[in-house]
């Protein structure tokens, strides 16, 4: 059945569930979606290519889920609430040992957050992964890029800043981890988890945010250029792992500040409002930490831990450098 | 500066235009759109593949076009108004010969139908293209596969079925084509016309519609399926160009039953809205043919030229089979 599996079968076998909230679901021309009066719809696409934004290692049901929880993670930054998604899945073979297990992680992470797949496309080629996914917000209340003020205190959540990074050193063989190390830096890797309910509780506290994908002095780049500020970083604050903080102070700052593939929210908020912060974070059962200052001046500098400041070039992980 | 240029400058260069209908386009973790009240948005996406859904010789502004195109035929076929899309492009690298044409193709069509693009990544990898496109159609009005009634009138857009495979049979090398017929048919392939128009004039007319992306009878199928009915077609009906007519009449049948990539709409109206119909195409400046009836009697029935009634399978092309 493998090579003679259809590619309507497929989405009938794997994928293909009855509509919930959308009006209608995967199996038309178009799925139809029904935003409630007076809210935005948030939209956003990742294309995920094998041996580019995943090894070939990773199990199919890591994939799945990594595949949809990068796209969710946009909406968080954005503090919108998950609605629907789409898949444009081109994959060699119609394997039920990978489409098997890919489809749970993908479909059980959209459980978690109550929605569903609306329709799709499949087709044969190179491994590959788009996806496309909707969320609403009250018109007006997105979180965005552009709201950095001078003054504002830079946050980021998470307690495991650069382990992602540093599970892909130890992949590629430039570094070796002790099993435990190892385990727990290849989960932040392959199962990030998008951080949507912060997001949701940041609406009215933050005045910026922004995912982490590209590493942090990339992402931070973003922001400050967005808003036309500055920032300054404090080093030492950045969450730092266990399994990071054994290595080595240029691997350990080049996995947090290059890193990539962070997925946890860096946002802005006056500090002021810093109880707001910690109760959003509470509420949503995640840690936050501050590492920084919004600075009227523009330009990134990196305050060392002895209280040296440098200014630090604000380029990230770019897929065709 | 093609090995240097970064996937942030690509994007600016190449796709950013200024938010125009959107609330929030390119730029930000997420784009956000506001559909008008008592709208619903309609959903689709498309992922093409070199070597399988285009070919390498496929000038890159054609590719553009037909990237776009065959997305807005699945508004068109759900009758829906298209408002924007988002680009997930994977390409081997940063070439400014393909993606100064490929631009011009996509954001040309675009421009054509007064949409936008609103988001968006770019990675390096095989070349590969996902669209998903947003439009929005009155709640409760859209055109569903499904709604095809014993005794309606099935009817086919356009003078050219078969076309757009008859170009992929030339460039296999299984036929010879005159100059002329070949760039006729290459157009076809390359340039399909998303009947956008025809869709939204088919709201409160069709019964049923679908666009003919998986060959006449594989998407004839479709709405026998959704809608638990049979159809009889007409062979002799099928809206054939010159350049088809000249082929022999296995191939002619092949190309215009099996072929695929029409993007034509195939739609169900009952027969005393024959004059509504004829009324929509006019309106919307393309031909429409009767070529068959919905029938309550499960199957799919071919009508030969000279009166014979054969059953035919109702299969597609399928991209795993």
């Amino acid at each position: 059945m493998i090579g003679a599996m259809g590619e309507f079968e497929l989405i009938d076998r794997y994928f293909r569930r009855p509509a919930q909230r959308a009006a209608l679901g995967v199996g038309d021309d178009c799925a139809l979606l029904q935003p409630a009066p007076g809210m935005q719809l948030a939209v956003s696409t990742d294309l995920l290519v094998e041996g580019r934004h995943f090894l070939s290692t990773v199990p199919p049901q890591r994939l799945g889920h990594k595949a949809l929880a990068v796209n969710l993670s946009d909406l968080a930054a954005c503090g919108a609430a998950p609605l629907a998604f789409t898949l444009a899945l081109s994959l060699p073979r119609a394997d039920p040992e990978f489409l098997g297990p890919f489809a749970d992680g993908l479909l059980g992470l959209a459980d978690r957050h109550a929605i569903e797949l609306v329709g799709g496309d499949t087709t044969a080629g190179p491994l590959t992964i788009g996806i496309t996914v909707f969320g609403e917000v009250p018109a007006g209340q997105a979180l965005l890029r552009s709201g950095a003020c001078a003054g504002d205190t830079l946050w980021v959540s998470g307690a495991a800043l650069g382990d992602a990074r540093l599970a892909l050193e130890a992949w590629r063989g430039r570094v070796t981890l002790a099993g435990d190390d190892f385990d727990a830096t290849r989960r932040a890797m392959e199962l990030p988890t998008p951080r949507v309910a912060l997001g949701l509780a940041l609406r009215g506290v933050a005045t910026s945010a922004i995912d982490l994908s590209d590493g942090l002095l990339g992402d931070v780049g973003h922001v400050l250029r967005a808003s036309g500020v500055g920032a300054t970083l404090d080093l030492a604050a950045l969450p730092t792992s266990a399994a990071l903080a054994r290595q080595d102070a240029a691997l350990r700052r080049r996995c947090q500040l290059d890193g990539g593939d962070d997925y946890e929210l860096l946002f802005s908020a006056p500090p002021q409002r810093a109880l707001a912060v910690q109760a959003a974070a509470q509420a949503a059962g995640v840690g936050v930490t501050p590492i920084g200052r919004i600075d009227a001046e523009p330009g990134l500098r990196l305050r060392e831990a002895d209280g040296r400041v440098a200014e630090a070039s604000a380029r990230g992980y770019d897929h065709f450098a």
